[in-house]
């Protein structure tokens, strides 16, 4: 059995409190939050605090607060020698206080407090100073059903940014193809099934593989009505930059073999 | 019964085919080909032919030939005043020779002859000059298992230049974020589930309310370090550019508000 104290109760925290409170080889010792309100509806399932000098033993302690806040509350732990990591893509491990054993625990997944999340679905990264921790981390996330992946940290950066791509770039196209479908009356529904399937797509074939359109075809005519039909200078800009790295990705496809 | 004939062989003509093969309201009477090699594996299956001039009566003969042969291809069929429809997102109805009735029966979706679909996941897009001719292809449509949405030009063409964003640009993010974990030695493979979990959530709620990130979280610190992390100027300029759009996207929404 493995126990581990939670610390915020943000979107990573609150899922992380789900997950270890399902999982039977995990046990919850406490919930810390700066603001008790927002974990205090939890309080008959977990000892919950807001005062971090009352923080008892436990294996792991998780940080899920704020990038920034870190540094801060790690140092501020009234103990030393004891496993603590946060869960950060693009912090540096060093931030922690190097009065303890220091890890990271990173959810390669986008989770919101509204939306249910299989943990099946959640890798986790995990990055140690000392092998020994991986093992106990690795086991924790294990027991939560994660598949999971060792790191260093210039790679879970790199995963950081890679995520940045296809989570929050990708949901910007969404939302650029919702205003303009928006403004011409017609209905952004009916791409609905177009992004699951250009999202099921790649999980068994390259990206490379997968592209088709009027970019990798080198179709002018209608790449000029395209930019014809957008209003904003900001879409004409992302249509043309996103067009060309396309254009240069394939470049080396003739133009006879590309999918239509 | 509906009777169709269709005319060419490339991801949407083939997907048409086995679509049409399968359901039993709808009987192909012959499959034209420019090159009767690549359907003629199909030839216990339908009447094929790479002879235009043999092409007999049909209630709709469905071009799905590339967009600069479809004017061509419609003059040549020799007969007139029957339904011809292109299947095109950014091809206008007109461009269908004059002398037949003419319609669009543009489907939704990305159809690659590798990989299956479910034609339940295949809004067709339909367009006619005449509005009977509409209650045609809307059964005809329907006979396949198809959502249907009747559209006007200028939102078919709205429609595909969303299609654009959402499935080749789209692609492309996925594509950036595969080279540069592949450059780090990391496993673009990490990052499928998110890839899902992305696209899965838009289908509930708005693209702007599913955002999150350094570029919306307005995290200067992070964004710096990706750039730095970035090699290639193009990928750089594109992390610029889409930061900027989503930093405009969510002006007006505080800070504090928004999720991490």
């Amino acid at each position: 059995m493995i126990s581990v104290t939670l610390l915020g109760a943000g979107n990573v925290g609150t899922h992380l409190f789900k997950a270890i409170h399902k999982s039977k080889q995990v046990s919850l010792k406490q919930w810390y939050n700066r603001s008790i309100e927002s974990i205090s509806s939890y309080k008959n399932k977990v000892s919950i605090t807001d005062d971090i000098s009352t923080l008892e033993e436990a294996d792991v302690y998780i940080l899920t607060v704020s990038d920034d806040a870190i540094a801060d509350i790690s140092s501020q732990l009234p103990f030393e020698n004891r496993l603590v990591v946060h869960t950060a893509g693009s912090v540096n491990i060093h931030n922690l206080d190097k009065k303890h054993k220091r890890g990271v625990f990173y959810p390669m997944q986008s989770l919101s407090k509204s939306a249910e999340i299989d943990f099946k679905d959640v890798p986790i990264c995990i990055e140690t100073i000392d092998k020994a921790d991986y093992h106990l981390l690795k086991s924790l996330a294990l027991s939560l059903g994660c598949p999971v992946k060792k790191v260093n940290s210039d790679q879970r950066h790199v995963l950081h940014l890679a995520a940045v791509f296809v989570n929050n770039f990708t949901n910007q196209m969404y939302r650029i193809a919702h205003e303009i479908t928006e403004s011409e009356a017609t209905e952004f529904d009916l791409l609905k099934p177009l992004i699951m399937e250009t999202a099921r797509k790649v999980q068994d074939m390259s990206p490379y593989m997968a592209q088709t359109g009027p970019a990798m075809r080198g179709n002018l005519k209608t790449i000029k009505k395209h930019l014809a039909l957008l209003k904003k200078e900001q879409h004409k800009d992302i249509y043309n930059l996103i067009t060309q790295s396309i254009q240069d990705t394939h470049a080396s496809t003739p133009l006879s073999n590309r999918k239509s």
